[in-house]
Parts: structure tokens; sequence; C-alpha cells
């Protein structure tokens, strides 16, 4: 019961454990556009989870602050290394978003995640090894219905997701990881497809890129290229994703995004890393006891085109600093200053604005 | 701890939980009309339940599907064998709504369940002995108040629910139950009535019979009659309800329904009853303990007639087979298959939908 | 684990407790306006809350009443008798409303709380001691987003709050208490202002006096003195609360109102008192142990003036008589009578409305 509760019986055929996270931001912006300065609660869930009967599991986990049911599963782990799952999870793409938001080393992700795939209804079937993994799902829709009243008796949209990771060095404090994932979806006509981005901040709502809703699209297909190292207290991680929306008697959409970003813990912790992505850092010396909590300093770059020969969505590069501070584990302190670039075309082409942005985080 | 998180005091005086459940469907459909297919999150409710100084009880339940409280009460236990409740709960009638629905036969209640009377909140004192169970309440409205503000000047409405039952055999393997319920509704301006019900699915939102809003109603009686056994490893149970409608000026309506289910478990369990309810099944041999957890094959023939005079919502019959397997206690995967009959009147008059659904359910 | 699951480490390093509440309320209602007579779910509220690594301390609280986060925080108590918190919390003013709505005199709080400053996103330091506390904190914006699409680009509301309580003496079933507090709030064009009460009632969603949105408001600047006492089983309490709102163009508009309530506990127990607030009432003798539990019986005068120049929201007295049964800890069940002795201008001038209403709670 170190944060939560987690209850296991002897004989480790059963545990329970009830947790959550809070992360509670406050934002002040710079340049134009004008974004609203103010705060926010940016994430705050209270999760069940647990074993049953030693191979199975379960987990339900709602979030408070837009009112929806995020992971929500039974796994069976009968068969070692491998994992079956069924419910709501995420779709198995891209590293960034496949690490918790609770262990992101920004306070948001990069702005290729206006390509994340969000979480579907299905079932997955995953390998986790020491050295590399593999998973494969099949997707129906979202949670939230997305059929209106006159479109019913339409069929929901379906997809599937595989993630493939190679981690040929791995070991406490050295890593080197290697990821490709495709996403496919079938969209049904009650399907929009958009794609939009905020500048690396969630307290404002105004996105500085954002493609409108895309006429007429059929299928859509994502894929992404994963890198990350560790060495000691370094971390570096890039992406490259790329989003090919089909459309009826309409020329196709492309748009990619990248990013590159590194950190520093000062305090000499390493990023923990399993099951191809990245833990939450824990400080060696608390404070408390007689330690400062663990000190990392972050730097990185983004950029996202949702420019396509008609489409002008804009294209955005950004630049942005970081300061984690994890005084003891389960909390966390984040300082980020977000500097747009450019925006190239769309609403607010020509812009530049500025972020500066705090969170508090509890998390277990 | 063997799922949820139990804790007892040792003088018993205290007891603590924390249990959910999670339901998570896959539908497909044929013939007409088109339902649409697709995947649903049917139920996910976590609840903080207990007991305070032994003669004390309480729960608080929500369900984060359709964002609503479902359970909510305080109850009294220190008269033995009697129970007084006041909060939200379920009014007292139907044994097919009355049984959980991590427990009933199917993934979905027969059709007359268009006629269960939900939950409302007020107060309730019951009587459970083995032999014979007899409950009473007088309800207010539910939860969510239903007077818009130009009527919120008016009283809401308000009912009473009884039901009786009687177990002239009670043992492990060998019940016979006989049921009667009465369910009153005094109906203010603002209460619509409504009757209506989906193929005995839930992915689909369509509604193959439909009374639409009833003019004028004034107050609602609906009655009940209820028969169930158990022999060993088989089931049977069977209710009729029916509702009537007092409207002023106009003609009243009157509504019923019926259906006959029954299942036979393979592997010889039986299925528990107590307090004038079924329990859920718990395998004799659990996976991963050599056996093959718990099989039960079902069959039901429900009807349910929506028409009375001008009023043409239809009357439809449907045949459902189901496939349960409990693999270990508090786990359920369910398959059913369902053909209707024949749909007469209403939207879908001479239609004959197919449903081919399936569930993963975790609950305790 | 005497109520809610609390679970702590040997060393104090670490608690867990998950709790919760539960209040049910019925009402009728005599005289006019009609106010529609009803039930209602008033809270129903699970947290999770505890202590991490000794001095750190957080907690979620989530209201499933009206789907909104309530208590969302963490704090900081390595300092002896000082405590720093950031997140969502109530803003630091006005003795009635730092009261636990768990442990109130009556069922609802006196007209006045209409000036109540609510919670808002923000950071607050705090010094607790046994003769005298002093809070203050600096408040952006209520959780949900007061902007909608067209404004979003505008900065949110802020502002500060502080309390200052003075005990000069404090011992179990001796209290004298004094307070003053401030609560400034920086209004954007996007802030309405507007207060409004019902007559000490929730079931009825009828508000006896209402200001409707104030035009041009520009800031705002709340005062209150409080007093309290408590002489063994005697309690008396009183307040007095003015709001000035400051607006651009137009003359400014001030309201206030004041309460004096007063209750004896008949079975001989203290209203406790810690940190310039009181506590629940724990009985002597309990219900099932020999004991009839604590009853108490409480008187109140409230008033709320809501009438200035142009601005006729209505001024409105009360009497209210409340009668309170604790037959164990953490349950009560509560009866209040209010007579409205007038309202003086308004949509309801001139009229008298009664409540007579009841509450079940348990909490812990």
């Amino acid at each position: 019961t170190n944060g939560g509760l987690t209850l296991k019986t002897r004989d480790g055929q059963f545990s329970t454990k009830v947790g959550g996270r809070l992360q509670v931001d406050a934002a002040t912006y710079g340049g134009s556009p004008d974004m609203g300065d103010g705060t926010d609660i940016r994430r705050a869930r209270l999760y069940l989870a647990g074993t049953l009967y030693r191979d199975w599991g379960y987990k339900l986990e709602y979030e408070f602050d837009n009112d929806s049911i995020t992971d929500a599963f039974i796994t069976y782990n009968g068969f070692e290394n491998y994992q079956i799952m069924a419910g709501n999870f995420k779709d198995p793409f891209s590293l960034d978003y496949m690490i918790s938001a609770n262990n992101t080393m920004f306070m948001e992700r990069a702005l290729p995640t206006a390509f994340n795939a969000g979480r579907h209804i299905g079932v997955m079937g995953a390998r986790n090894s020491k050295h590399w993994t593999l998973a494969a799902a099949l997707m129906g829709d979202t949670v939230n219905d997305t059929r209106d009243a006159d479109d019913r008796d339409e069929d929901e949209g379906w997809g599937w997701s595989t993630r493939g990771t190679l981690a040929p060095i791995n070991e406490a404090g050295k890593v080197v990881h290697l990821g490709l994932g495709f996403n496919y979806r079938d969209l049904q006509p009650n399907n929009e497809v958009r794609f939009s981005q905020a500048s690396e901040t969630s307290v404002s709502s105004v996105r500085i890129v954002d493609t409108d809703d895309l006429a007429n699209a059929d299928t859509m297909l994502k894929s992404g290229l994963e890198f990350a190292t560790v060495m000691g207290p370094f971390t570096a991680q890039a992406e490259y994703i790329r989003a090919s929306v089909e459309r009826d008697n309409i020329s196709d959409a492309d748009f990619d995004g990248w990013y590159l970003q590194s950190s520093y813990l000062l305090t000499g912790e390493s990023r923990p890393y399993k099951n191809g992505v990245f833990g939450g850092i824990k400080p060696n010396r608390r404070v408390g006891d007689g330690g400062i909590g663990a000190w990392e300093v972050a730097m990185r770059y983004s950029s996202l085109d949702l420019n396509d020969g008609a489409i002008e969505g804009g294209e955005a590069d950004s630049m942005t600093l970081g300061l984690n501070w994890y005084p003891v584990p389960m909390l966390r302190f984040s300082a980020n200053y977000v500097h747009v670039l450019d925006v190239d075309g769309g609403t607010f082409d020509g812009q530049e604005p500025d972020v500066f942005q705090v969170r508090s985080q509890w998390a277990f």
C-alpha cells in the first residue's frame, strides 16, 4: 500500500488495486494568436484493477475531467510472455502515445500525436519479451457511439493496428529501441476524419493547425517509425508518423510529422524501459530522506504538416524546453516552455505563439 | 480480497468492499431492418459498499457508460430477517429484473423487460426467509429529475411496488419458485410513458417495437406472475407481465408480454437461489486448476405485445439461443443468437431481424 | 477500516482511504409559490485520498449527482503546522461553507451561502494551530471552463481569498471562535455574476430570490465576519457576509446577508472544533450498544438582501427548525422545517413558502 490500495493474497492468485492520477495545469501565453491564460485539470482518473486466479486480469478506469471511460478490459495471461486482451484500450501504435501520460518527458506529447490512434473497443494479442515485442489488435469503434439517430442503422467503423519493437540492447541504464507500427481504419459514412493540434498545451483550446473535417474519407492508414535510446541519465526519443486518407472521388490526403526529444537526469537516475515503452522516474534520493528528488531537463523539436494540396490545415514547427522535478516516487512537478517557430498555412499562418506552463501531478 | 477489495474487522462490526463490473459486447445483425454492426461497453460500474456497526449497511454505485447513479442507499438490518432501505434502488418487481445483469441467463433480459419498473428514490421494507420473501416500497421519482424549467413547480411522480415470492422447495440444486408482483405509479403531467424494446440486443439502438409517448397518461399499474425451478444443472424460468395505463379522457391502454427460458449446465453446476432471486454460476472446476470452467447452454422464447386499439407499437416474438462460459468465478463469456420470429404492427411490421452477439464480462 | 477503506503502513509513511458520502432527500412544500414536492439525491461522492512518504498528501473526489470534480489536490505537510496545497479546492471563505456539508447543523446552509466563493483551481498556504488559523489562496477559474467557443482566446478569471480565525478558548466542549475573510475576483468578459438562493431546500429548483446576470461586472469583493461558540451540548454560530460588485460604466452593486443559528445536543455530546471549523457529531452511546445515538435540536434565523437600487433580486428572511439523529458515527438522519417569513421584492414579492424536508446520510 505505498500509493493506492494494493492488496494481494499470499498465494499470489489475487491482487486488487485502486489507483488514480491527477494533473493540474496553469498556463500563460505570449505572442499571437491570443490563447487565453488560465488553469485546467488536465487529467483526473480513478481505476480499479487486479488479478483473478493468477492468470486473469481486469481494469476499469474513468476520466472524470471529460466523463469518459479510458481503459476497460479483461486480460488472459496464462501463456508465458503472451497476453490476450478484450475491451477498450489504446490501439498499439506510436511510442509517444504508448507511454503513459504520467511518464512523458514533457507535459504534452509532441505535435505528431495529432496522429495517435486513440482507444477503441476490440481484442488484442501481444508478445512481450526482453528484446522484442509484437502486438496486433482488431478494433471496433470508440466507446462513445459516433452514430447519431439518422445513421444508427449503419455499421460502425473498424480497424486493425499492429506495433513491433526491437531492443537489441536492453539493460538497466542502457537501451536501444526501434519500433514500427501500422494502424488502419475503415471509416463508415458516420466517421469524420479531422486532424488538428494545439501548441503542445491544453489549458487553451486554440488549435494552431487544423484540417477541418475531410470530405468523403473512406479508409485511413497510419504508419510510424520509432527510435529511442537510454545511456545512463540521458534519453533520446524520435518518431516519424505518416497518415494517408483515401477518399471517394477525390484525391487522397497525406500528412506527416516527426519529433526528436532528449532529456538528462541531473540527479543521475535512468529512464526505465520495459515491454517496448518507457516507465516513470523514481528518484535515487527522496525529498524528506536527505535528497532533493530527481531533476530532469529536456528539449524537443517537433514538426507537423497538415497541408496537402487543396487542404490547408497548416504546418507547424515548435521547440520545447522542459524541467521535471520528482521529489518522491508518484509525484511530479513540471514546467514547460514552448516556442512555435512558425505556422505555415491555415488560419494562423505566420503566427508564433509562446507557451509557458506548469503542472502538479500525483499518479500511481 | 478474492476479487474487489473486501476488508472486514475481526469482530464483524465493519466491512467495506470496492467492486465493479465490465461488460463489453460485439454484435452483427442479419435480415431487416438494418441495425448497424458494432461494439459497445454495455455496463461499466464501480461501487463502494459495506457494513457499519454490524446493523447498518450502505452502497453507492455509478454506471460510467451512461453517467448515472444506480444503487445508492442505506440499510438497517438490525431486525433478524428484515431489512429497511432508503435511497435509490430497483423497485421490487419482476424476477428477470431483480436478478443482477451479471447473472442473467442471456446477455439481455427477455422482451417483457420493457415493463421493468426501473430504479426510484424511496424507502422499502423487506422480509427474507428461506421459503418466502415479501418486499414493499414507496417510491418517489428517478434520480434524474424529469421536470424541466417549465414544470418545475409541479410535484414529482410517485408510486409503490410490492413483490412476494414463495419457494416451497429450496435446497441446493432443487428449487421451486413462485412470485407475484404489483407496481403502481401516479404520473405527473411531466411524466411521459413510453414502452419500447430492442431485439434483445443493445449494441444497436434500433427498437423493433415502440408505443411512442402515450398521451394523457395518468396512472399506471403493472402486475407480474413468476415461476422458476432448478433441478440440478437444469433451470427453467417464466414470467407474465401486464401493464395498464389509465389515461384522462381517452381509453386506457393495456399491454403484456411473457417469456419462458431454460438452461442446462453441461459441467454439472446448479444455479444458486437465495432471497427470491438467482445468483451467479461458480464453476466446479476452474480453468487453470485442471478444469474447463462451467459451460451452459440456454434457450428462450419471449413475446411482447405493444398493440392496443389505436396504439400500434407492434408485437414481437423472438427465439434466443445462448452459450455461457464461466472459466473462473467472476468471469463470464457469452454468445447469443436471437431470431425475431415476426414483428406484427408498428414501424417494422413483418420484419424478422437476426442478432449474433458476444460478451466478455468481469464482475464482483 | 471502520468506514471506508483506510490502510496504513506501520511506519506511518503511507496511508490510503477510499471514502464517500450519500445524502438522499425528500421534501414537501406549502404556501406559495408552488415548488414541486419530490425526492432528490443531494450529494453522492466517492474519493481516493492518502498520504505519500509522510509529508505529501493527495485527494481526488467526484460528485456523481452532477458529474463534477470537487476536491482534487496535492498537499505538502512537511513544515509543522503549515500546509501547502495545489489543485482544485474550496476558496477559504465563510465558516458555513468551510464546514463539510456532512456536518452542517441543518440540511442546507443558511441563505447567505448565496455568497460562498465555491471551488477554484489554485494554490494555497495555510497555518493551523490550536488558537488561530490563517489561509491565503491565489485561485484561477473553476474546473469547468466557463469560456465558450467565441471567447476562448480571452484569459480566464482569477482571484484571491484569505481567511483568518481566532479561538481564544479552544477546549473540548468549550470554544469561542472569531473569523474574518475576504474573497476577491477579477471577472473576465466571459464571467457572469449572478446571486440567487432557494428557500434552504434543494429538492425544488425554485429560487425565491435572484439577481439575474449582473451586466458589465468587472471585479467582485466579498467580506465576511464569523462568530461561533460551543458550551457543552450547546452551539451557536453567526455570520455576516457582504458582496460588492464593481461594474463598468454602471453603479456598483452591494448585497449582504447574515444568519444566527444554534443547536442543543439532547444526549450531551459536544460539537467538535478543529482548525477553524466544526466537525461531525459522534454519539456517546450508539444504537445497538444500549444507546439511542445522539439527538440534536436546532434553530436558525437567516436573512439575505439581493435588492440594490435598480437591481431587484428580492430580500428574504427565514426561520428554520431542525432535528438531527446520529444513531452511530457516520450515519445521520435529519428533518428540517423552514418558514420563509417574507420575500420583499423580486419575482416572488410578498410570498411565504413553507418547507418540510428529511434526509438520510452516510458519510466517511
